[in-house]
């Protein structure tokens, strides 16, 4: 593995300006795989190759190489061509299942090179590679990607890294081709806990305007009219999250704004009009139960910021 | 009633400017109630005094009118003393039992009279409290308040009205005080629906945000350090919604951003990842189902917008 150059190590903790179409000056240039070429693959591997890097690329389904191949991708066809090709072998599958029996037909050619695991997964499961990584002599990061396939290389994208330390410095300018890189520890599960915590605020989000959409739908209200509504309205509540924030840490959760109290009496509200409506409730039947709890427990005068609390059981 | 000033009727589907501080010149000034004086009432009443309003106010603890007194409230020590002195009653408790539990009480009063209900409720309470105001000779307004209170009067308030548009008409220069206002139809239901729909919106992105903080203390990140994170990457994909709502009025849903199948291949790590940090998984479950059946009904190359369909059994 090639030592880092020191003008580039980036701190430990946090965004590293991103190196746009260019390898960084001095940076090492190694070669490449990219292993699985669906839609964010794809993305990966078109954006390492813009920056100028040699890649090869494998895919499940090999005609997804070719547009890659015009690019100027090399392309493998099997994951044991793609590894003995490269030094640093990157994966975005479907699942860390998929990553797992990859890797499985290749865990002897591993020695002396690194993985970067762009596959959404949990934890555990990315201490598990990490493990298992060591016991085949090759370094492993964990990564979580927080932008879709069109934000890759954009000016928003950027990836949460843990694991080795070493490796991610060492990789660093080359993985900034994605977008800023964020190193969040040495413990191998932290980039998919930043990663699923951020990802569950996105799906509540997404689940809740989802859910909104379905309810106008069923007075023929067009989704671009509340549409129009919503984003403004949600983005005003959103600028109340860093208060949110700054309860949890301090635990003091008294409020004057909306209590538990007043959002437990208006549940039943939801749960009727989604009754009503004929549209899916998800959340407000868990959120009501866990209110009744709170309401009982004496948190009524406390604001939104406890649920924080209350959800962690 | 007095009848509209004509220069200020409103397009009766939209936001109408709103007057900060000031009666619209030549705008019917008439004496006004309002019943509730919680966190919302307060800053209700509070914005009208502001607005040079004569407010009678009453709340079933007296000593919450303290404060409006100090600014120019009349005080009431019942409701058919507040009614009795008003010809428009705006109403913001609890809930509507307790919204219908005072009416009940002043019923033979309010002949001739004006109620705007701002209580959080469901659209066939609003149309049940409707016809019951209708039956006592009374105009009947509903209304969804989209602000917190320290929102109201500000910038970025708005309510959405629905029922007697003649009513709405009369006393839109006095509702102005709170914030815009939005009428939305003639159904008495559809201002509870439109309330109902961006606060599941709002609610959604609540419960993610606090179900991500929950998870970030399992592994001792301040949540300030996650806030500083979530926020920007939940306003990024909100950006993403107006195009969802074209995918959904289209009726095309296939995507090449992010598709079912793929989020029905990761929602098992965020259970798995919810289980092993020990916090409460809300949404996740019955994402799954909604999801599983997505994929086997053929919707796997669908985007998230088919949600909102799906969603509507
Ligand atoms: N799309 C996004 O917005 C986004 C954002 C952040 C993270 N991610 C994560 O990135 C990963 C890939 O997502 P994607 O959107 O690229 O999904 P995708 O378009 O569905 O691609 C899935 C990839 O996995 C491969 N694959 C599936 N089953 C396989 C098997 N049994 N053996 C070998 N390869 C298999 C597919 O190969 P074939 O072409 O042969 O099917 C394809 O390369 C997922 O973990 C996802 O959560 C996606
Ligand atoms: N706070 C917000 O951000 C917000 C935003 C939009 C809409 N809203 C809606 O506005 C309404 C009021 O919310 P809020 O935040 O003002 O709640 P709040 O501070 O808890 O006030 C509740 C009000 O209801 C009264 N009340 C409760 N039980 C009663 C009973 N049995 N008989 C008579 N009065 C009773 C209370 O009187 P006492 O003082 O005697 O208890 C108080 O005036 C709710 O429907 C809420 O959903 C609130």
């Amino acid at each position: 593995m090639n030592s880092p150059n020191p003008s580039h190590v980036p701190s430990p903790f946090g965004a590293v300006p991103r190196l746009a179409g260019i390898t960084a000056p001095g940076a090492p240039t190694v070669p490449l795989a990219v292993l699985g070429l669906g839609m964010m693959g794809t993305a990966l591997a078109s954006a390492l190759l813009q920056a100028g890097h040699q890649v090869t690329v494998w895919n499940r389904t090999a005609a997804k190489t070719g547009p890659l191949v015009a690019q100027g991708a090399l392309p493998a066809d099997s994951p044991a061509a793609a590894v003995s090709a490269s030094k640093l072998i990157i994966a975005c599958l479907l699942t860390n299942d998929h990553v797992q029996e990859v890797l499985d037909g290749v865990g002897d050619q591993l020695a002396g090179r690194t993985i970067v695991n762009l596959t959404n997964g949990t934890p555990a499961r990315a201490r598990e590679l990490a493990a298992w990584a060591a016991e085949h002599g090759a370094s492993y990061l964990d990564g979580g990607i927080m932008a879709v396939p069109q934000m890759i290389a954009g000016p928003h994208a950027y990836v949460f890294y843990s694991g080795d330390e070493r490796a991610f410095r060492t990789h660093q300018p080359t993985l900034a081709a994605f977008g800023d890189t964020k190193f969040v520890g040495a413990d191998p599960g932290l980039a998919a806990l930043y990663d699923i915590a951020l990802l569950t605020g996105m799906y509540g989000m997404t689940v809740g305007v989802m859910q909104a959409f379905a309810l106008a739908r069923t007075e023929n209200i067009p989704a671009r009219e509340l549409s129009e509504l919503l984003v403004p309205w949600i983005g005003a509540m959103l600028a109340g999250v860093p208060a949110d924030a700054e309860a949890i840490d301090s635990d003091q959760h008294l409020t004057d704004v909306s209590s538990l109290a007043v959002n437990h009496a208006a549940i039943p509200n939801f749960l009727a009009a989604f009754r009503d409506q004929g549209v899916d409730p998800l959340f407000f039947g868990p959120l009501q139960e866990v209110l009744d709890r709170a309401v009982k427990e004496g948190y009524g005068g406390d604001g939104l910021s406890r649920l924080a609390t209350l959800f962690a059981r």
